[in-house]
């Protein structure tokens, strides 16, 4: 117990610093009184649709909460972690996404007298997301774990922290789908009405989308991804600790509490690579922000060296973790190739848009679905061998465990780069219409396409984190399913899910489908809610006199009204989808073809979100591309054939794909959750 | 061996049909001069074509043959299988596709005076194909069964067949892959430069690519289609009869038999189907057509009942049957529902090109992703109701197949069915580039919806054939492997891919993403020859004086070779990555790790198999809906969005998605082949 509050103190440190960034980016001028109003707009759209968004959510909080205590009981604490789990989800984006819209206004102002400074300020802006999800998984699956009772006495009660995982799970999916369609439907509407239709440049303060656009950027890409990152840091260590409960007899205590202690040394390597992105003379900012993660990363490998050779006293373990983090290096590069604006793909995208945009969209598809390969095929290999150093068997599980929590543990840093995005994308947008020089807007410009590959970065990482961690919760499911069942599982095949049997076929089948509905739902959300946007939006310019030429104001608060309206009443379907199609399974086919359907969701919703990831991440930079003055640049048939495949790609790669990382994770922990429930009431087939 | 030449009788009988319907359609008038001209330039193209296709695919016929005797000798059946299974299928898209170049012109001549004479007779020559198809399925395998051996006391030579099989897929791979990329990379450059840039109607002889197009209607539609349908029928037949293999203690002799008596009677419904294809009065074109499948269907049913009961004696066997039967009914009517023009689905994709092409490609994308759903959970339940019909365990395998043989069954009218359709399109493509009266146009215009239908059902149908066909196909591999490991298989779990163990879950992973890549090099071929294209089109509208105001001709032979080249050079390198790829994972993962790899190939091939068709159906109907006047009509913003969400759907619904039926079984077809010798020479992992 002793040590499980010695672990909890990294947390603790990691509070410390989100506390100290916040007051550091905090106390930095605001700019102008227009900089300031502007930026307050976007500050209040964003804390009202939070607020309406957790109103929302907390309906299904209490009704789930009160059903998971009903049929638990008298397991209580499964319905307490669940409400603890959602509420720190909502509580972490709520105080990442308000240093966000702090750092934003600020990140413009710094931009006028320093980029070097702006930079700085909107990266410890983005720290303050990355670290306080770090830490909230710590704190709260650690104080849990106290509350609960897990100790080297009990270890079993590790299952009692499945609740947890489970609520962040639905908390961040919420936030993910609901935030996606804000910022997606704002972003495609203000966009296609604007700046084709209309013709007047990006972020222009006369396009009534426009503050509906730059609050999205916050709930969607600050909020939205926090919960994701959060909600897979949660799963991953929930799951881990329910892995290592095989291992007590090989490791005793210490397999349980490895996963706490890989994420308290994550927790403090955050610090120091948030910390290690300063100011220097004649630095790149691309060379600043891998400062930081290469900082993150050998404090990383260094430690983890000192867990496996002293802690857990197994070198192979360091061997794993290493494999993970080689994983994340590896996954960004992947990405970096099929989505860098100096790369092949994109600079053939471009070119295809010289034909128009149906042959950019088969170039972008095919480049999108290629790129999936790779780091599926990398991460499979990478499970192999780690499962393999362990000398396979059900030790095996124990490396794959380790390798997961390997590449888990760059999450703070990268997250902080992600949040970074968003911040400097608003921070571009507040100077355009705040009309500051056109100095200032091009310093902005030069964050922004930085912020890009750090975005592009996070969803390749958080895919392969999301593919290793749904293969943990997998065997947490298994080493949860024998245990309940009283299985003895000290044999890889003491337990069996015999794809040869059709009961299985037809559960891996039924699982592949799933992905397939929840794109469909998300993506034609989307559709419909920037179908109505940009109805409002040709409505304002054609009815409000004297609009486009600047001599009367949009009505910005009607376009937030539509994206707030609509995300929220679109979330959810695809969610409350994704809740029951695993309970449903799991009563009619039994509790091991459930695990055939989950591996059949994950593998194919991993692939597929990579391909939306990807491709839609290459056809933004080939428009990029060609808006750098490349084909012909802005204002050409190519250029509007680029914007095409660029606004088609948007709903894929921000709002199906990362909602789908969410899902794979929330079905298998639902379905942990539930599994006594099946164990007890499923049909059985012979 | 008696019975086995009785049943062979029914493929005579089918081939004999194919010979008078060949002859109803030759005798009939071949109109003016100038559309003899115009139909002996897509005569010649299409034929030019298919030899030079011939002479690449012959290459790789020799050395694999070769490659397949010296590494399977003694066993010489399986190389010789392989060649005569590859040749049977270019012979008889040879002769389908000679059917019907010769009744697409006849079409346009029956239309000047009778519609529904003209409806018979595109019917007929479409039902050359059909009927080709299923004599050469049956007649090729009972002949080969009867040359190797395969008899009461020698049952187990039915494995020798499999080099069959395996030279039916790959001829087929290469006809589909190759056939696709020549029809979409020239009706994609036709389209976007004649309709979008030049504006001038489609087919119109002024394009110089419009020959190409109505050539690619033969090569890609009629021939393409025709080699996959084969193939899948082909490997149907071998691995059902594998199947069966393990149930001669239960069903004797007739359990290997069951498969070609089940063909047999699809040969006989199908020339009785295409007979009841007629004109009548007041008969609308879709009822003679429907009037056609269902006396298929009636015939089917009665035959599967006698087969059940007084051959097989087991009536649960006419249950299974009837359930696959059943699944093709309800493949049609899902694909209806989201493809059709009346329908839902493809209504809000028109509405939604009202807001630019990015909505409508958002729109069809998330219809065509949820369309994938249903048929999938439909195809999964019924393969668990076959089993369970069956009583379970092993015994349910057999129920499975004959589900499969249920939904196989109406191979031969559908294939009638869907080679309607390209020669109908291409008897209006000849009425409008030889000028005859618009009455004619119209009438043409007609048959061509009524075509649309049948293609799309098609495809639906023969993905969910391709389904059920590769369970089957991986139960046969299932067989063979334990019979060459000398394992006896009695019991379900005698055989174990278990879906816990590392090894198997690498190997799904990596079968997922097979599907992505080779849909990535698909769709990149047609988008690179359509690149070409589209080049040389607008080239020859700046070049050639007079070309636009129609007083200089174009040079349609520089576009037949453009899409001929490519086409032959592009479809290459799929076809050897989709073979690569399983004999890799064999050799270095094993023979059941192999399983779990075959299996993650099927269950995301087919998902996004039906994703891609029916969301490029879509597509068209939403274009052709737009087009019927709605929304605007012709000529309008909407329209050109349409055109774009048609565009890029081609690639997809024609190329990609169909390649990929064949892809999966031939995959696990050649994994059948080379078993003896991963068993002798696989790593073995622990």
């Amino acid at each position: 117990m002793n040590t499980m509050l010695l672990i909890a103190m990294a947390g603790v440190v990691a509070l410390i610093f989100v506390a100290v960034f916040y007051w550091l980016v905090s106390r930095e001028s605001p700019g102008t009184p227009r900089m300031q109003e502007i930026a307050s707009f976007i500050r209040e759209g964003a804390n009202a649709y939070l607020r309406r968004q957790f109103q929302t959510i907390s309906y299904f909080i209490v009704g789930l909460a009160a059903l998971l205590l009903i049929v638990m009981w008298p397991r209580w604490q499964i319905a307490f972690g669940f409400v603890v789990g959602a509420l720190l989800a909502q509580l972490a984006i709520f105080i990442g996404m308000n240093a966000a819209t702090r750092a934003n206004v600020r990140t413009t102002q710094a931009a006028t007298t320093s980029p070097g400074k702006a930079l700085v300020l909107a990266f410890r802006g983005g720290g303050v997301m990355g670290l306080t999800i770090v830490a909230f998984n710590l704190l709260g699956i650690a104080l849990l774990s106290v509350f609960f009772g897990v100790n080297p006495q009990h270890p079993e009660n590790v299952s009692l922290l499945v609740g947890f995982g489970f609520g962040a799970s639905l908390s961040a999916l919420f936030a993910q789908v609901g935030g996606g369609i804000y910022t997606k439907a704002a972003d495609v509407g203000a966009d296609l009405v604007g700046k084709i239709e209309a013709r007047i440049p990006e972020d222009d303060p006369r396009n009534p989308g426009v503050i509906a656009d730059l609050v999205g950027d916050n709930v969607g890409d600050v909020a939205g991804r926090g919960a994701d990152l959060f909600e897979s840091g949660s799963d991953n260590l929930v799951a881990t600790m329910i892995v290592g409960l095989a291992f007590i007899p090989q490791y005793g205590w210490a397999a349980v509490l490895f996963p706490l202690i890989s994420r308290a040394i994550g927790a403090i390597g955050a610090v120091i690579g948030v910390l290690a992105v300063r100011e220097a003379k004649g630095r790149s900012r691309i060379t600043s922000l891998n400062i930081g993660f290469f900082t993150t990363a050998i404090f990383s490998l260094l430690a983890f060296y000192a867990l496996g050779q002293w802690v857990m006293r197994d070198i192979r373990i360091f061997y794993c973790l290493s494999l993970g983090l080689a994983c994340a290096l590896g996954t960004a590069l992947i990405v970096q190739y099929y989505t860098g604006i100096d790369q092949k793909p994109v600079r053939e995208i471009a070119e295809a848009s010289q034909s128009g945009p149906a042959i950019t969209l088969m170039s972008g598809f095919s480049w999108g679905m290629e790129s999936a390969v790779l780091p599926k095929i990398m991460i499979a290999l990478a499970n192999l061998a780690a499962y393999y150093i362990m000398g396979g068997g059900i030790a095996g599980f124990f490396g794959i465990a380790a390798a997961t929590l390997g590449i888990t543990e760059m999450k703070g840093i990268i997250m902080a780069g992600d949040a970074f995005g968003p911040i400097v994308d608003n921070a571009g947008g507040i100077a355009e219409m705040a009309g500051l020089s056109q100095e200032v807007t091009e310093s902005a410009d030069v964050l922004d396409a930085a912020g890009n590959i750090t975005k592009a970065i996070t969803k390749g990482y958080s895919m392969s984190c999301a593919l290793m961690t749904s293969v943990v919760i997998l065997f947490a499911y298994l080493v949860e399913a024998t245990r309940l069942q009283g299985i003895e599982y000290t044999q890889i095949n003491d337990v069996i899910i015999n794809l040869a049997h059709p009961l299985n076929i037809a559960a891996i089948m039924i699982g592949t489908t799933i992905p397939f509905l929840f794109t469909a739902q998300t993506v034609r959300a989307v559709e419909k809610t920037a179908f109505k946007m940009i109805e409002e939006i040709r409505r304002q310019f054609r009815e409000i006199p004297g609009l486009l030429e600047g001599n009367a104001k949009p009505d910005y608060s009607r376009c937030v009204d539509i994206s707030t309206r609509n995300a929220l009443r679109e979330m959810v379907a695809p969610t409350v989808f994704g809740v029951i199609f695993p309970i449903a399974v799991g009563f009619t086919l039994g509790v091991w073809a459930l695990a055939s359907y989950l591996i059949g969701v994950k593998i194919i919703g991993a692939t597929l979100a990579m391909f939306m990831f990807n491709s839609g991440g290459a056809w933004d930079n080939a428009k990029k591309y060609i808006e750098a003055g490349h084909l012909g640049g802005k204002g050409t048939e190519t250029h509007a054939a680029s914007v095409i495949g660029d606004t088609f790609g948007d709903p894929l790669k921000d709002v199906a794909g990362p909602s789908l990382h969410i899902l794979i994770k929330l079905q298998n922990i639902l379905a942990i959750n539930l599994l006594p429930l099946f164990i007890a009431y499923s049909i059985k087939w012979p």
